[in-house]
């Protein structure tokens, strides 16, 4: 018994209620996927040799999970640009996905101009700022997202939209016919596994935050989980106010695997959670199970956590949400409000005040 | 006064003698590019589209910092890909840039043999093993490292010899001219400033070293210097044997900077490296102030490290070496061995016994 059964603690402490964002993500999914189809595209943005997401934090997020489900299922590849500007070599055969909560996201608003002035194929996601004022200036394709809550909570909308639009173009198989079906899937999780109505004794979400209570949580992922791992960092970090950092597998083979030795107080601290997909060929489960056997050598703490699900995008989907929900438990078990970022409100803040102007 | 001005404490816990090599890299790297230069490319590799390097560790970690580089100077835009296979959308216009020291990385291995069949324009930096074998039957051009150490201090040869042939393929402007001169300057740090000979009350290397001692090295960078933060995570976690982790900058302001709070452990056992290059815009240089006041406001350590040079090339490669230097010196610190890497052994050696066929 710990404060996750206490429907009235959790309110207390989830005072801006992300619990209700984290239940509304199936169908934030659905709604994205709809709207994406439904919004004309020029035609010659059917002719397109490279993508590139533009985006920060959850927006970027968006566009790794849509890069690793996107390599898996042999589509095209995706950049994603977290940064001032643009990557270079672009061309009118470039596809830029401008991607911001806010709209006014100072990195990603600096490459969406930069590419409507090389004449780009650019799109915007946004639920207005300054972004939807330019786009709809520049007569660009807009998807503004209606919605109210923190960015990292919009991920439905900046992962549904630009997968539906690549929908859209053709330039994947039509999945279309697997969307319902997926975000039912995620309802039931959240009703029958992982929700905050499922007791701690079922609740594999809850037993998972109860565990990392204290720790210092450390994400390993390969394959089409790699982004997966990421949001799982991202997430802690922000609902659940803790350090953590990610890796993927099998890159972490070739260095941080010869740092498990020191500080020995990092050692007792962490704990590896090992996340993995359901689809992986003998060689990368291969790399799991050495992944396994060194942590097991070097006495490090560690958790696995198997994807579930009947399609790539289903398994990335339901894992993405196990972790959104695994962090919210772990700030209601420390006391934490999930949804308060006092440090990144003082960035903006601070940049509103001494923004320069270059 | 401490292990890191004696020089036989030193000669006996270096025992396989990494920093003989370690004050080879500026010749190394002029090696390098000389043999980048001389070797002659097919005549339509010069229409090239896209550039990929398929590598893994310091292979790949060449890579960032390439694009790094190719990234400011307007270059073309670079693609580091670390996994298994190759990226999407390639075609008969890819570059692919196969780096593998050993020659046997299975998964450059991978990719490279896909590239191959995809008749994508191939070239091969290795010492030999199963990749210069095959680039040799299939006779594309290879690139013949002539070197005996660990992968991580081949990275001359993995930099210099890509950057060599984008020159020789006029993709960026001629640097010949420069490398003397940044090699020079790399060869002056090493002998009066950061080298073995250079006592700890005058050595910037041995003094970070020195304050990093039982800590938890966390590296920020942003603009070109995010590879050179990724070097020094992974040189900490090779050559000192300890847990690091890196950030890129402004991405951090969108999460990580949330988790400063707990487990307070962390915190108390973290040290921020904030690693600045001289040439940031004004908005970039802010993003580093204002970190630096939130690790204040949070009572989170950190230091400062100023990039060197007078060019990016001179810039990365410096910090590089400060990087190398400075883990180097850690490890002698701390008394272990900087060049055994009994983790990656393991993996190696496992790998033979169990690899898998597909």
């Amino acid at each position: 018994m710990n404060g996750l059964s206490d429907p009235a603690y959790i309110a207390r402490i989830d005072s801006q209620k992300l619990r209700l964002r984290l239940q509304d993500f199936p169908a934030q999914c659905e709604k994205a996927w709809k709207m994406g189809l439904r919004i004309s595209l020029p035609v010659d943005y059917r002719n397109v040799e490279r993508i590139v997401v533009l985006g920060m934090g959850g927006s970027a997020i968006a566009g790794d999970l849509l890069s690793d489900f996107l390599h898996r299922v042999d589509g095209p590849s995706i950049e994603v640009f977290r940064d001032y500007g643009l990557p270079g070599n672009l061309n009118e055969n470039t596809l830029i996905i401008a991607s911001s909560y806010s709209g006014n996201t100072d990195e990603t608003l600096s490459g969406f101009r930069e590419a409507l002035r090389q004449s780009c194929k650019v799109i915007a996601i946004t639920s207005g700022g300054i972004m939807g004022e330019e786009a709809k200036r520049a007569q660009i394709p807009l998807f503004q997202i209606d919605y109210t809550g923190e960015p990292r909570s919009a991920l439905g909308f900046s992962l549904m939209l630009p997968l539906a639009i690549l929908n859209q173009l053709h330039l994947i198989e039509d999945i279309n016919p697997d969307i319902l079906k997926t975000t039912h899937f995620l309802n039931s999780l959240i009703q029958k596994e992982i929700g905050l109505k499922v007791p701690s004794s079922s609740n594999h979400a809850k037993q998972l935050a109860t565990d990392l209570q204290g720790r210092f949580p450390i994400f390993y992922a390969g394959d089409y989980f790699r982004g997966v791992a990421r949001r799982w960092k991202t997430q802690f970090n922000e609902n659940s106010k803790v350090w953590s950092y990610w890796e993927a597998i099998p890159e972490v083979h070739h260095n941080a695997v010869m740092g498990y030795q020191m500080p020995d107080a990092i050692k007792k601290l962490a704990t590896i959670v090992l996340l993995r997909p359901r689809f992986l060929t003998p060689k990368m489960r291969l790399r799991y199970s050495i992944t396994e056997e060194l942590l097991s050598s070097y006495a490090v703490d560690y958790r696995i956590i198997d994807g579930r699900g009947e399609t790539i995008l289903a398994e990335i989907l339901a894992t993405t949400l196990l972790g959104d929900y695994t962090s919210f438990y772990l700030a209601i078990l420390q006391g934490v409000n999930p949804v308060t970022t006092d440090a990144i409100d003082f960035i903006k803040s601070t940049w509103q005040e001494r923004n320069p102007s270059s």
